[in-house]
This record gives structure tokens, C-alpha cells and sequence, in this order.
């Protein structure tokens, strides 16, 4: 049995953009694991946008992290000792395991991961919960029909290159938003939007309505900010905005300065029959059978290409989630905690290139 | 044959709230009426704040209005001659007449109206486009359940009073907003609300909260502003807002001052799951007969009740239209421009008091 367990914990509610101060690492015992409980260990942790909201005291779709609490986060891990049915040593297991090598679990919220879906990180992006809100939130929500025009930002992300990816197999031409000319060129090139705009450069709001001469039918909402400002002129009518995530607002500490555009929002919503909605996976938790078949399915046909950026060491969690919320990352981003056992199975029908 | 018409047009295009001046009362020749076409006369004209977006420049879910033209409007008329196939002299009909005591029509919009069903004026209202606002975006958009909590304003008027009592009839628990302690009395204790606030007294936020302790699940908007404001913090999650009037912003000239709560409203729709959806009648046409059944047989069951307002005399169509958007009118707003010849027919099972 391992004695020692690392953990990252909340130490200070950052104001605007995280420092490496807000975060405190410790080291501790393993705790150990009681009837209907397992030991779960560590293997690769999701860092996501909506990590940043949990910092806050503020109340959102979940309660707020207190300070001194171990991060949250999904995780695949492993089960190194198990005294609950249904689970056994050595399964692999997505578990909401937070930023620690070890944490004991009574199987809440914890799934058994099958490693020949594919690599087991996957279980974090395209075959776990940011495929899921991709794929709900643009078929339930966005409704895409063959011909209409979807745009979508954070394009080479865990959600947004699935979103994309997804709607071109409806039909639909799609733009990707992106910062940086290496990411725009991945999304058009391998993962075959109809273009990719690097909203870095200047005159987003022109060159997407150069890009999109028909309008926009899809808006899938998961940055605000500059990039809504572009889109909400060339909303159609009827368009459909699944809305789910706001990733240039969450260092915000107030609100932007005047006019007050909310009554624009409104006039918008009423004259173009606009249809908002927002939305987190778990409510639609239901269609996860669906959801693995079609994009299992997809990833082994080539339809669906995926790109991971991987980092070593829980040490390196806080940095990487900051270069996060900055647009650093290249790829879903994941930390690699601890050993991974299935790393030698070939996998060479699901991996992007 | 009549000799004379009078009309009303658009004269200036108004900056803010519209005056006397920007309308123009012009006395022309009656047009007559070639093959494929008929004559129509006035009876009742139909006052609406959409009115007021159709006198600005700017796009909106229809073309503006030009200087020189005819206030558009919708009205019952009766059919003076008819050179049309399906259409005879004496008949009852709802038609895009415009504020003018005769036109000409090809039937384009024209529907024919059967007394029988109630006054013929309530096909301007509770039978007509109103009351198809508020069915259609009540249960399409607004998916009212039982013991859900609605709001709604402007609850005297042809819109809000229909949604509110639907909702009732629905199970809902149903708060009306309107202007003045009369009209709130009205909405209370004629139509049956739960309760009903004054916009105009002090604290409105305050009091709305008060009044709905277990939070607002479906907000029908008509109006915006201090409202939409008072009504954004107490929205449940998966609250639904269809989005079919704005009137407190249609006389604005400009955005309010900021801080901006654009981002505000967009945390709002994540973090609550919410859904707004901007609808217009004409969206929903193919529910008109669904509509015109159900109304109806609330109409005689008596779990409906109906107000209207009316004014005689085309000239007095511009003042009253002021005062409507300023909220002086109570009840559905109508003017008498010619004889009504269905007057004193009994109706008593559709009137409401």
C-alpha cells in the first residue's frame, strides 16, 4: 500500500486571474478504505474552464469550493483496493477523484471505464464529459440542419473540436474560432472545419462575417466576450445558442463598463426569434449510452479526430490550469498524476493523427 | 358607394416617444375595386406597441414603415363589394386594413370572422392575434406545469391577461404586474390572478420577491426594463422566458447607461440553465385552429374573462396610440372607426363582466 498522498487545496479565492499563491500543495497519508468504500489512485487529472467558477464564493450550478478543500476535478484513475461490490483492484474507473494522488470513494459518481473504447484518457475528453456536453448541447440545443452555418470557439478544444466536428457530419459549414495560427490551421486542416479564424488577430467581428456570408444559424456558446460580440450581429433568425460555458468572463471581477448592452441582448432574442439556452452535462445525463455508441463510433471511422495536451506531475496542475484559462493549451488538457498501465495497448484506430 | 376616405400616415419618424406631429390625417378618394379585388370598410382598428417599432428606421421582424404611408394596423371589417371569389358584401372579416376608413384588398392576410363566436371586435384580441401571442408562446415556449410560479406584466392587457389566466387553468401559481392600483384590483379580482403588483409604487423587486418565495419558473415577457430586472434575480433554474415584447425600450433612443450587464444576463442563462426564446404570432399560425377551440370554450365556460378599451373615431387612433405605450389604456385598445352591424347582437356568454 502507498503511504504517502500529495493534494492541491484551495488556499486563497483569487481575484480576477488565479496565481500559483490561491493554490497550496500537501503532502499527507493515505487515507485508508472501510467497508463499502475503495482506494482509488490517480492517473490522469481533467483540468476545464469551470474550475475557475468553483474558486469563487459565489453560488453557480454547484456550490462553491471552501479554502483548504482539496481541488475538484474529474480523473481517470485506478482501483488499488476495493471493499465495495462491483468493483475489484486493477479496474480503471472516471471518478471525480479532485487534485490528489490517492482518495478513498463510495462509488458515488464513479463509472467503469472500458480501455478498448480507447485510451483510457479519453475517458476525460472525447468519450467523457466534454464529448457529452458537446454532443448533447449541440443536438439537443442547437438542433443543426444540413447547409446552416455553425460557428464555434475554442475550435481545437475538448469541446469545441468535437462540437464542430459533429455538425460537419450533420451537414452543417462550419467556422472555427481559435487563438493562434497553429491551432486555426489544425482545426481547418485535421479536423476539417470549412475555416478557422484566430480571434488574436484584428477584425474578428469583419472577418467572421466574411466567413459566414449567409449569416449564422448555430452559435455553440463557450467563451463570451469578444467572440459573442462578433457572432450576435450575424445571428439569423431562428438561430440557436446552446450556451455552456463563458471562459472570458470567469477571471472577471465586475462588470464591463457601459452602455448597458442587455436591452440589445433582449431587443435581439425578440426580433430575430433568437432561442438561448444554457446548459450543463448532467442534464442530460441520460443520453450517455447514445452518446459513447455514435462517438466511439465516429472516432473509429476517422469521422472524428481528437487532440490531447498532456502535462506530468499534480505539481504542474496550477500553472496549467491558469495557461488554461489563458488559451495555452493546445488540445484537452490533462495531467498525467501517476502511472498509466494500459499505456502500451495499441490504439492506433482512435488516436487524432 | 361611399365618396370619402380618410386615412392616417406616418408623417415624421418619431425620436423617442411619437407626438401628434408625426402622424398626418389626409382625406382622399375611396379606391375602387377591380376584378380579383374588394372593398373594405373599417369597423374596428386594433392599437398594438409593435406599432411603434414598425414607425422606426431600422430592421425589424418587418420592413419599416415609409413617410407617407398609411399606419399599418390590423382591424375588423366588412366587406363593402367584392369583385374576389369567396368573399361577399356583408361580410365579416379580419384584415391588414391599416388606420384608414376604406381599403382595397386582394384577401392577402384576410381571414373571415364568424360573429357567431363571439363580438366581433375580440377578433382583435382575445380570438385574434393577442390572444394567439399569448397561447402559442404560453405552452410552446413557456411549457407551464403545475405549481410552477408565472409572471407576467402588462396583466390587464390583450396579451397578459390571456397568458395569466391560461396559466391558471394550467395549475400554475400566477402573478400579474400592471400600472395603477385599478388595474391591479381588476387583474386580482376579475381575472383571478394570485396576485397582482403595481409597477408604479416603490420596491418593486422587493415586493415581487415577497410574492413569489419559491422563486419564478416561466416569465412571459412583454415589457423589459425595470421589470425584466426586478423579475432576472428570482428565475429558478430551467426557468423558461418567451420573448414577445419589449415596450418599456420601444420609445429608447440609445442604450441606458452602463456598468454593461450583457455578461450578467449570459451568467444568468448558464448558470441557471435558462431558456429565453424570442417568438412573434405568425411563427405559430398553424395553431390558430388548436387556439381558436380551446379560447373559445374557455370564453363560455367563463374561465376566461376579457376587457377592451375602446375609442370612437379614427383621429383620436395617434393619441391613443401615445398613451398605450405609455400604459393609460385599460384593456385591449381598440378604435371605432365605422358602424358596427353585429351591435346588438347577445353575446352575454363571452362578455366579461
Amino acid at each position: 500500500m502507498p503511504e504517502k498522498n500529495r493534494q492541491i487545496r484551495l488556499a486563497a479565492r483569487p481575484q480576477g486571474e488565479p496565481t500559483a499563491d490561491d493554490f497550496e500543495l500537501v503532502e499527507c497519508e493515505v487515507p485508508s478504505c472501510g467497508s463499502g468504500q475503495m482506494l482509488l489512485r490517480t492517473i490522469y487529472l481533467s483540468l476545464d474552464p469551470y474550475m475557475r467558477g468553483r474558486m469563487n464564493a459565489g453560488e453557480s450550478y454547484a456550490p462553491p469550493l471552501e479554502i483548504g478543500q482539496v481541488m475538484e476535478g474529474g480523473a481517470v484513475g485506478e482501483v488499488v483496493e476495493s471493499k465495495l461490490r462491483g468493483f475489484a483492484a486493477g479496474d480503471i474507473v472516471i471518478a471525480p477523484l479532485g487534485w490528489q494522488e490517492y482518495a478513498i470513494s463510495d462509488g458515488s459518481g464513479v463509472e467503469k471505464f472500458d480501455p478498448k473504447l480507447g485510451p483510457i484518457s479519453y475517458g476525460l475528453g472525447v468519450l467523457g464529459m466534454p464529448g457529452l456536453t458537446a454532443y448533447t448541447g449541440l443536438l439537443t440545443i442547437g438542433q443543426p440542419r444540413p447547409a446552416e452555418t455553425l460557428v464555434v470557439a475554442a475550435a481545437s478544444g475538448a469541446v469545441g473540436s468535437v462540437v464542430g466536428q459533429i455538425a460537419r457530419i450533420k451537414g452543417c459549414r462550419v467556422i472555427g474560432i481559435a487563438g493562434g495560427a497553429e491551432k486555426c490551421r489544425f482545426v481547418k486542416e485535421e479536423l476539417g472545419f470549412d475555416d478557422c479564424l484566430d480571434h488574436r488577430a484584428e477584425g474578428l467581428e469583419e472577418r467572421l462575417r466574411e466567413v459566414c456570408p449567409t449569416g449564422i444559424d448555430v452559435y455553440f456558446e463557450n467563451v463570451g466576450g469578444a467572440v459573442f460580440d462578433a457572432v450576435l450581429p450575424l445571428l439569423n433568425r431562428f438561430a440557436r445558442i446552446p450556451v455552456c460555458g463563458l471562459i472570458a468572463h470567469y477571471n472577471a471581477t465586475g462588470l464591463p463598463e457601459g452602455p448597458d448592452r442587455l436591452p440589445l441582448l433582449m431587443h435581439a432574442i425578440l426580433s430575430k426569434r433568437l432561442a438561448f439556452r444554457g446548459f450543463i452535462v448532467s442534464d442530460f445525463a441520460d443520453q450517455t449510452p447514445q452518446f459513447r455508441a455514435d462517438v466511439s463510433g465516429w472516432l473509429q471511422e476517422g469521422r472524428i479526430k481528437y487532440r490531447e495536451d498532456i502535462t506530468d506531475g499534480l505539481e504542474n496542475a496550477p500553472g496549467e490550469l491558469i495557461g488554461l484559462l489563458r488559451g495555452e493549451n493546445f488540445g484537452k488538457k490533462i495531467i498525467r498524476v501517476g502511472h498509466d498501465p494500459t499505456a502500451h495497448t495499441a490504439h492506433t484506430a482512435h488516436t487524432a493523427d
